[in-house]
This record gives C-alpha cells, structure tokens and sequence, in this order.
C-alpha cells in the first residue's frame, strides 16, 4: 500500500510524525505492508516550489493508494500571491472528493471538555457529510473588481445526487435517519437541493428523512445535538456547520476527517487548522491526526482491527490522565510523550 | 406617530396584542400620543389578497413612522405560489433596510437556561449587524432548471461600505470592538468585503477591529461569546449566526431584532418565527415582542424613559418568577396573564 503523507504547515509535521511512529509499530504487529512517500504541500510548498499545489505532488498521487493530511496554512502566507487555501481547492477539485465526512462522538468521559451543559450533549453521536466539490466555492462566474464583486454557487443535478446517496447509505449503516440542510426558502441551488433529495429519498424509504433550513440547523445543533445521526449538506454551508459541529466536543484536537471521491483515492485529515501559534513546540494534540490515520486504516485498507487496536491505546492513555495541554492545561505532556505512551500501550 | 403593525403568521397576532395593550397603558403615563394602523403580511395576506406583501400595504407604509412586526410563514403556505418568505424579502427590499441588528445579552438571573455551561456564557453582551438587501437573497442572475441551479452572490463596494459603517458607529456606542467575519479565503465578495472595512476602519481608528472567517466565528461564538462586542458580515452569512447566537442565551422567546434604513423608517421584530405549533394557544411568550417595542420606543421616537419603564416592568415579572412556558416548563402563566403581570407593574 503506499500512502502519500502531505503534512503540510504548522503543527501539520509534528503530529504526522506521531500518526507514522504509531503506524510503524502497529503495522509490524499485523504484518500489514506499506510505503510512505511525502511531498510539500500549501504554505511549505509554496516556500519550496513557489506554489501551493505542484506538479511533482500530482505526480506522487498517481501512485498513491491513499492520502494523509497534516494541516494546511497560516498567516505567514496571507499576502502570498496564491494562497495556501488556493492549493487546498485545487487538490480537492483534482481528486474530485465529493463528500467530506466528519464525524462527532462526544464519549462520557470527555463531556466535561464540553462548552455545552453536559445534559445537552451527552450521547451526541453524529456525522456531517459536506459537499466538497461543487457550489460557492469553485462556481462560475467570479469576479472582483474594484466597486463590485460577484460569486456564483451553482450545482447540477448530479452532482447534488451523488452526494445524497453517499449521505443516504451512510445514514443506512448508522441509526437511518438523515438531516437534509438547505436555505430553500431562498436560494435556488437550495430548491434544487430539496428537489433531488426527495427524489433520492424513494430509493431509501427505510431511513428517516428530515429537511431543515440552515439557519435553524445552526440553532439545533446547539440546542439538541443528540437528536441528530448524518447530516447532509452543500459546500459552503458544510463549512459552517462542520466547524460548529467541531467544538460541540470540547476539543478540536479529537477530530478527524475524511474526503471521499469515486476513484480509490480518499484524504485523512484532522478536522482542525494548523495552529501556528504553537507550531514546533511539541505541545500539539496528535490524537485527530491519529484517528485520521485510523480512518484510512478502516477505509482504504479495510484493517478494521488494526484501527481499533490504535482507538482503544489512545482511550487508556486518555484514561490514565495522559493528555496533551488542550484537554488539560494544568497536567499535561507534550506531544511526542503523548505518542510515546500511545505505542508503549500498543507494543 | 403612527405605528404600521403587521402581526403576521403564526403567534404573531397573540404577542402583537400583548404589545399594544403594554403601550396603550403605559403611552398615558408619558401622554405619547400614536395612532396603530393594521396591515396583512405574508400568509394572512395570502389568505387574504392572494400576495404576500400587498398594494395595501405599500400605501399604508407611505405614511408611517415605524413598523411593527410579528412573524411570518408556516407549513400553510409552503406550496404555496408566492411564499410569504418572499413577501419578506419584498418587504426588506422595499424599506430599503440594510442593517438588520439583533442584540443578545445574557442576563445573570438567567445564564441557566442557556445550552452553554455558565462559565462561558455569562457576561456576554454582545451585537450582530447583518446586511440585509444584499447578497445571495438578491443577486443576479438566478436559474433554476430542471438539472442545474445557479444563485449569485453580488456586492457594490457601497453597499458593503454602507453597513460597515454603520457597525463601526454602533461599536463606537458600545466597547468599542468590532468583528467583521467573511470568508476572503474563498469568496470573491468577501475579499471586497475585507477590503472596504479595511478601508472605513481608517476613520474609526478608535475602535479594535479583528477579521474572522465565518466558520471559525461559527465556533467562536459557542466556546468564547463574553469575547465579542459588535459582530459585522454579509445577508447570509449574517442569517446563520444570528440565529446561532439566538439560543446561546437560552430563549429565543427574549429576543428582539430591529432593521433599519438611510429613511426614517425602520422596522422592528422579534428574532424568533412564528411557531406555528403553539399559534392559538395562548402560551407563546410576548417578551421578544415587548422589547421590539421598546426598541422602536428608544430608536425611532426617542422615548427612551418610557423603553426603560416597559423592560423594567417586565424584568421585575421574570424575578418574581412568572414566566411563560419557554422559560418555565414546570410553573408557568398565559401570554395574557404575562401581560396583565406586566401591565399591574407598570400601572
Ligand atoms: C481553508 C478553507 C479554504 C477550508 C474550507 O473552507 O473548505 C477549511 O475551512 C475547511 O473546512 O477545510
Ligand atoms: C424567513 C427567511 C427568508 C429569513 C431570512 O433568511 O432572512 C429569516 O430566516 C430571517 O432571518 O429573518
């Protein structure tokens, strides 16, 4: 198997580091084979190469079977002639990973961590599924001038359908009901949004459908959490959503992503930024990194039982009190003891 | 004076009345003379002239001072041709009010009902200034066809500047902070949108001003809301975090929204719907509704003394324990009765 590591800014390469130490032992256990090729990406490629997204990077993704993410951006880059974001499109828009998965289990242990009471979001379990590919973001006509600026978001039909079904039978394999977001009491790519759900929903009448205005959806994510299973939605609103989502946990630091396209090839990627701030000082929380590594594990490589061997080492590592200066500012180790503890558990 | 009132949809009517019945009693007192006139609004114009937003009404608006509304839409109208949304839009348009402007403060006394620990919550005080006739909501062109859809999002440099600065005034009155959130990673509007408030900051050099991507504000304003003063964006932007911050206080039920225009004209709401569920019922909490009068009290006629009188009024009902259902599940009163509380204190 090769995977192609992009570990990108900030704390991007210190926690990649600690995913790959984690992989080495682990996969020696399962005898599970791998390559690792690596590349710049973002803000380091565009010190190495002078732009975010390179030739040699495309190059290495036609041999890759799968793709791992560190982090990507940063303020040293903000007057960049293109920016680091700039490559982070590209690079989706050349895998063409259409549906961004992001999942959010609050375990019971960790509620405390929560801004929410935790009555509130006790038992949250639930998963957003974003469209990646299509919208505000890479929509047709654009423009800025010096008076006036324009955006397009437009969507097709199929690429509304492609995204739905994903999220339906995603919602099949967990509780089977789905949360369709849209603004459909304004926009047009949100009426046909509406329209292709319901046409989708008659393959799926098994799981619960509901239709819910963005702006409603950014309450009830605050005020019931626990009532909802897979999320459905377009790019931009994804976005917002995902990342309202994310800190409903208490820690960004314990939460991975996954972009999937209908080739072989999906991105892993911790749901958070690259943090500058504290990049390099070895205090960064590994564990989103990890899990993304895990979900590729699960994924792309269908080694169930080695993801879950890795799960259930960082839980009793967090068990044991062991946690990094996110989850605990008072006690806490540094990023690479976190890894060292995680492996000892492990080996 | 005179007072347009549109009641609406939904509890509208039901919280419109407890208004009116406040100021009738209390505009003695101050002898504020004002004349109410009465006008249908979306659904109940439907209902009644076959459009949401009514020939009658554009004339009875020529000759107001204020306008008072209630709320607007339910699942009546959903199939129906011209949805009461749009008379809403229509009606924005129409008053030319582009600053939409929701205030949450969180009182102590009442930190418990929000969804956030009280550690976080409390304190916050803070604004949200949405542009409300630009954006998404009007840009052109719009398709909607059977296999693609197309919304544009446009912006003048004037429009942009008209409410930036109208939120660095609004800052100047309070802590003097302001928060502008785009998303200029992205979107070509929101890179003119970061370029004009750079640019009107130059006259407001006396205010703190920050730059938030919307999805990090999405979060922000959960895990950290006492941070925040005055919080600026654009129509759509601004839709989906005012309705976040809605709840971060715990009751929709309190809160008003005021939209203003370059006339003397402005128009005063509360920031919840029309609940249709509950419409009828009796039980529908009117406080949002009270404040939206008080805001039109303070901002359109000066009146601040009689504003002062009517929130005090209803404060002392909330200590004394009398709440609606939407703050008190358990032990709770009557729109009416909650009004005639208020009414006996004010008396
Ligand atoms: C960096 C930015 C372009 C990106 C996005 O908006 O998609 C990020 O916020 C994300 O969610 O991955
Ligand atoms: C009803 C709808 C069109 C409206 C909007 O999106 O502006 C509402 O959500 C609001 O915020 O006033």
């Amino acid at each position: 198997k090769n995977i192609l590591c992009i570990a990108g800014d900030g704390i991007g390469p210190e926690i990649m580091n600690s995913a790959l130490e984690i992989l080495e032992v682990v996969s020696k256990k399962y005898a599970f084979k791998y390559k690792i090729e690596e590349e710049f990406f973002g803000g380091a490629s565009i010190d190495a190469y002078g732009e975010p997204f390179s030739d040699k990077l495309k190059e290495k993704i036609e041999n890759c079977d799968a793709i791992l993410m560190g982090s990507v951006g940063g303020p040293k880059w903000d007057n960049s002639k293109i920016r680091p974001e700039a490559g982070l499109l590209a690079l989706r828009k050349h895998l063409k990973v259409y549906a961004n998965v992001r999942p959010l289990k609050v375990e019971d242990s960790l509620c405390y961590l929560s801004p929410l009471k935790e009555e509130i979001v006790k038992g949250t379990d639930l998963m957003i599924v974003r469209e990646l590919t299509g919208g505000a973001y890479f929509g047709e006509p654009r423009r800025l001038e010096e008076k006036e600026a324009l955006d397009s978001i437009t969507y097709t039909y199929e690429e509304i359908e492609q995204i739905v079904r994903y999220a339906f039978e995603t919602a099949r394999k967990r509780r089977k009901k789905l949360t369709s977001v849209d603004k459909a009491n304004v926009l047009a790519t949100s009426k046909l949004w509406r329209k292709v759900v319901e046409d989708v929903a008659k393959d799926y009448t098994d799981v619960e459908l509901e239709h819910m205005y963005v702006d409603a959806m950014a309450m009830a994510l605050i005020t019931n959490p626990t009532k909802y299973d897979v999320i459905v939605t377009e790019n931009l609103f994804g976005d917002i959503l995902s990342d309202e989502v994310s800190v409903l946990g208490g820690s960004l630091g314990l939460l991975s992503s996954a972009s999937y396209s209908k080739s072989k090839i999906a991105l892993y990627e911790p749901a958070h930024g690259s943090a500058p701030d504290i990049a390099g000082m070895d205090i960064a929380n590994p564990i989103a990194m990890i899990y993304s590594l895990t979900m590729m594990l699960r994924y792309s490589f269908s080694q169930d039982k080695m993801a879950e061997d890795i799960e259930n080492a960082v839980k009793l590592v967090l068990d044991e009190g062991c946690m990094t200066k996110d989850l605990n500012s008072q006690y806490y180790v540094s990023t690479s003891e976190f890894t060292k503890k995680v492996i000892q558990r492990l080996g």
